[in-house]
């Protein structure tokens, strides 16, 4: 039967399992990709597996999430990644060199391969014909000690690309009209794979700002095929040796369709404060703004840059405005610096930030109290932006610059302005020579190399095996759609944590509810979360399930959960459970007393469950997972599994 | 008689007092400036003041410190600052243009003429013929209300420079050789003329390294003759029209002289953590460095990024080493671009950050723990860096190139390399098109514009007057040369709290006792501080006064007291006390109880205080305050005076 390209990838690295959506898969990694903000965590998790070196095809490590070093807490960090990466053959990227996504794309990324990365935006390599997935820090971990990475396999919908896109209209606008159609959660357990003769007109970077925002659906995974638009980008790359064609069969079946216009697609914008929330711009034109921010993993294309530089030129942005500049790699600040864009911009009254995530992450460039910030980024989660009650609106580099320009939100098609020509440059400078690459372990003399820790880099709580019984309270009922962003906060303050559970524990729930720290310990017990749908969506964080699993979370009960946390929940022994009938939410409250008897045995037995409430009342629940899964939570987590069943050798 | 340079600039604007060193005199201020970091507190008390306008020839308010926007804060304090530009008819500088100093020397800096700013380094326009001093925010407030600025006239130096740098010695090495010499308070009450042959060598922008750092001496000003170089400057900047030739007369005299042979000078590096801790680079070479730092407005110019990028091009920084490179205006950051010298630093590994004052004040860039950042900053003082037990050097982008370039401190002579040649360029482009200027009042229909308060900026407090008996405790006896980074500390987690009182002074004396501000709100009324020598050097945040006047200090008894300090303690009403005999420091001890009975009155009767102390005891203690100083203090501050005297009108 003729394979449709997420088929290929998938069967040419089953280690086990049936490719039949909803069952479980095993799938070999080939190459891991870590930033910095989970990457700490993520080498703890391989120290603790106790492994000479990376068992991958190529692993990297990439430092551009905390890059403030308003202490010395981000710069240490930088030091052990730098030292881990040494020790155990990855490559590392030191700072300056830019956002994972981008780099590992422009320097690493091979049609065909697998990718796991610690950074939900991981599967931005999906443009270049990969099977690319973020995943929690210590499935990465494993991926880098070879073991297999289990997936329930997903759905494939088949989206059909026609078209081209009209001026002012650009990659971000596609996703944006994907996300207009399916909101934050119609992605969950899919991959999208588009084809079609549309795609000839979408390079790989327009097809990157696509894959990556992908997440922000729920998705597994999107899909690009590996064509002649590939070809070009290594090519430009100086890697065109690595180019190989991937594409769907003749005849490939989806298990379900959609198809996409491009002709068709207008200016959108994402409103706040969900990436869900899609309207036109000019539905929302005339507000007045305080900020128009260029950069991220979902707009780092040259073109995102030389597009809003080309609009600028001769111009002058509103004083009203800051037009926030961040450069996506050291090779994209090179080449607009070199053909005279980043001056075009700031002779408008750009200002240009340092390379990197920046802003994306909350890591500075907050917006002003009650006052519109427009960015190309790919979440506008409240609070995310730093700013508490901020106002973020997602969209394209075309709606940002125009609208800095004009000092209001407003459509580039009603800037009376020609659209700005942009042609790919033949080649663009090769960053590896600005890494330091994997140590040679054939050839090398071996050499113990130490770990560099500062004192904010702390071990890995150890955490015991589900109890018998778990009574406790529920220590706070949260709503819908609650990102790893609500659970434990990014931003300039807490992402210097990272390094350490016991500190950064004390951010738990922070932006919902700041009393959950002081209430978590003065318990001091086991407890309960309560969740509605969509629990967990967002960033690939795993310190949202550590810090939790920390101050004495054992379940969480929701109505559904996004992919990645339910994972990080189970691989840190919080039990991820669902309401048989989502009504029964209502009948929970914040305090309630819960218990759980005989938990790892109802686990084992099958997929009910059943909880007591006080009063005598029961609670049936249900869960869905694997039997693999069940082992790994009454384990207390995948390290004290892994550690027991020897699984690393 | 013949007038030396300093005593022209004064005798041009001396409003009353006798340029006798040591009396009071008066000076009409042409210019003002402020940065953001100390503006909010000025536009607050501006508008205490209740004017239309400034009445200065020129005002203008930068953003350059606090940019890194973690949340909210820096944000609403430049809507904040712009605002209060725009109502009162100031210059603003949007964030993005530069460093106050730096842009206020390119776009406005006119020879003859006074400028006053709220920050120490306001001396750096000394290197064109201006007399420019840093003072308290307050005082620059009276300043932008037309009021003289009173000050003590200072000694003046006579230091006449001959001879030509030699090939790797450059104009930080210059004011690094006057530090050696006079030590971080020999420059106290002192102004520094440079004159002689040898200034036909140094350019404007080298003459501004030496003028901004002769602040770390303790100088009230530098100044600097303007002359050819200066015109060069202007013409450069497109203002040729400004120039005015401005020297001593021939034989003019000095209340004392100093020579200084540049070409006898040779690259030399201040060891942690003192500006004075000045050493040859050769003494301290081979220590292995995490950081060099090029940038701030100690290193401003264009040639101090165009010979480091010319020492790097085609050569790649050594991996150990983040090369962090701080633009210090938009006008060089264009040029650098333009020139292609921005992509041989970035080809060579070096991390671009965004135009400002950024890690000099703390705000990033924060070294590792326990390793050595070497850095072109104007102060070292401990944890200014933001890291506590920091080991900064400073030096000059030749010393912090040639190190990042090796890995260890090295004497950029040993490079064996040939010294690259820079020659300024005929223009720069000018930056005044991105500032907001001063609306005109003489034009414009008056319209009522309203201040943007943020949530974070809170009134200015109200302090009574000095009570006729002050009893309290010692709550703090700090040692020698105590900065006011340690009585109130920047960093990104401190400056965005400028602008509210309340919440900053939480963080009063923290870097020296994190105990200070609990034990000065537990006791909850007056208290005393004692010093040592030099207390209060460096910055002239007034936050430092304020925040320990808020916590109930009411007298500060030091050995010796800097002068912007020493000048803030009194208008914020703590009153400066001197020990009459400095052995006397060792007769007290924290928690010393100390009385001041008719306190008012044995301040107007002479400069002889007698301190009650615990047992008895009698401590006599002095004061150097001016008739006018006395009455305000007592008064329990400048804008109670002001307020009370009508002095505005």
């Amino acid at each position: 039967m003729a394979r449709n390209l997420t088929q290929q990838l998938i069967e040419q690295h089953l280690v086990s399992g049936r490719m039949q959506a909803g069952e479980a898969v095993h799938l070999k990694i080939d190459q891991t990709l870590c930033q910095d903000a989970t990457g700490t965590m993520v080498m703890l998790e391989f120290e603790a597996l106790g492994l000479e070196k990376v068992k991958t095809e190529l692993s990297a490590q990439y430092v551009d999430h905390n890059m403030i070093q308003a202490d010395f807490k981000n710069a240490d960090d930088h030091l052990f990644l730098q030292s881990a990466a040494r020790k155990w053959g990855l490559w590392f990227s030191r700072p300056g060199n830019g956002i994972s996504h981008a780099v590992h794309m422009a320097c690493f990324g091979i049609p065909g391969k697998t990718l796991l990365g610690s950074d939900s935006h991981t599967c931005a390599a999906g443009s270049m014909g990969m099977l690319a997935m973020g995943a929690g820090g210590l499935q990465v971990a494993l991926a880098m000690a070879g073991m297999p990475f289990s997936l329930t396999m997903p759905e494939i919908i088949g989206v059909e690309v026609t078209g081209k896109l009209p001026p002012w209209v650009s990659a971000k606008d596609v996703i944006l009209e994907m996300l207009r159609r399916y909101d934050v959660k119609g992605g969950v357990n899919k991959i999208f794979e588009y084809y079609g003769p549309g795609l000839a007109n979408l390079t790989a970077m327009d097809r990157h700002v696509i894959a990556n925002m992908g997440q922000e659906m729920g998705a597994t995974a999107s899909v690009f095929p590996a064509d002649e638009q590939v070809k070009n980008f290594l090519r430009q790359q100086g890697r065109e040796q690595d180019y190989v064609e991937m594409k769907a069969e003749q005849g490939a079946g989806y298990d379900r369709r959609d198809s996409l216009d491009l002709s068709k697609l207008e200016p959108l914008i994402a409103c706040p404060s969900s990436p869900g929330k899609v309207v036109t711009v000019r539905s929302v034109a005339g507000k007045p703004i305080y900020q128009s921010y260029i950069g991220s993993s979902a707009n780092p294309g040259l073109r995102d840059f030389v597009v809003p530089a080309k609009m600028v030129d001769g111009r002058r942005i509103s004083e009203q405005v800051s037009l926030d500049i961040n450069p996506s790699s050291r090779q994209l600040l090179e080449e607009i610096s070199r053909n005279g864009d980043l001056n075009r911009l700031l002779q408008a009254g750009a200002r240009l930030h340092q390379t990197g995530c920046n802003g994306c992450i909350g890591m500075g460039q907050a917006p002003a109290s009650g006052r519109i910030s427009l960015r190309t980024v790919p979440r506008n989660f409240p609070g995310r932006s730093g700013t508490p009650e901020d106002q973020v609106y997602l969209c394209s580099p075309e709606t940002a610059t125009a609208s800095a320009l004009s000092g209001t939100i407003t459509d580039p098609r009603d800037m009376d302005m020609e659209y700005p020509e942009f042609h790919e440059p033949e080649t663009l400078q090769d960053m590896r020579p600005l890494m330091q690459p994997p140590r040679d372990f054939s050839k090398e003399v071996p050499v113990e190399i130490e770990l560099v820790k500062g004192p904010n880099i702390q071990p890995l709580p150890e955490f015991e095996a589900l109890a018998e019984t778990i009574t406790g309270p529920i220590l706070l009922k949260a709503g819908s759609n609650v990102s790893t962003d609500e659970i434990l906060p990014a931003g300039a303050e807490i992402l210097p944590l990272r390094s350490n559970i016991p500190a950064i524990s004390h951010y738990t729930f922070s932006r919902i509810d700041e009393t959950f720290y002081q209430r978590a310990t003065q318990h001091a017990g086991d407890s309960f979360v309560i969740g509605g749908e969509n629990y967990g969506q967002g960033s690939s964080r795993e310190h949202a399930a550590i810090a939790p699993r920390y101050l004495g979370v054992r379940a969480v009960i929701a109505v559904s959960m996004a992919r990645i946390h339910r994972r990080n929940l189970i691989n840190f022994g919080i039990v991820p459970l669902l309401f048989a009938k989502p009504e029964d939410l209502a009948r929970l409250n914040q305090g309630d007393v819960l218990a759980v008897n005989d938990f790892p045995a109802q686990l084992k037995q099958g997929n009910q469950i059943v909880v007591q409430l006080a009063g005598g009342e029961i609670l049936k629940v249900t869960h869905n997972m694997s039997e693999e899964e069940v082992s790994t939570v009454i384990a207390g987590g995948l390290i004290n599994q892994v550690r027991k069943e020897h699984l690393i050798n």
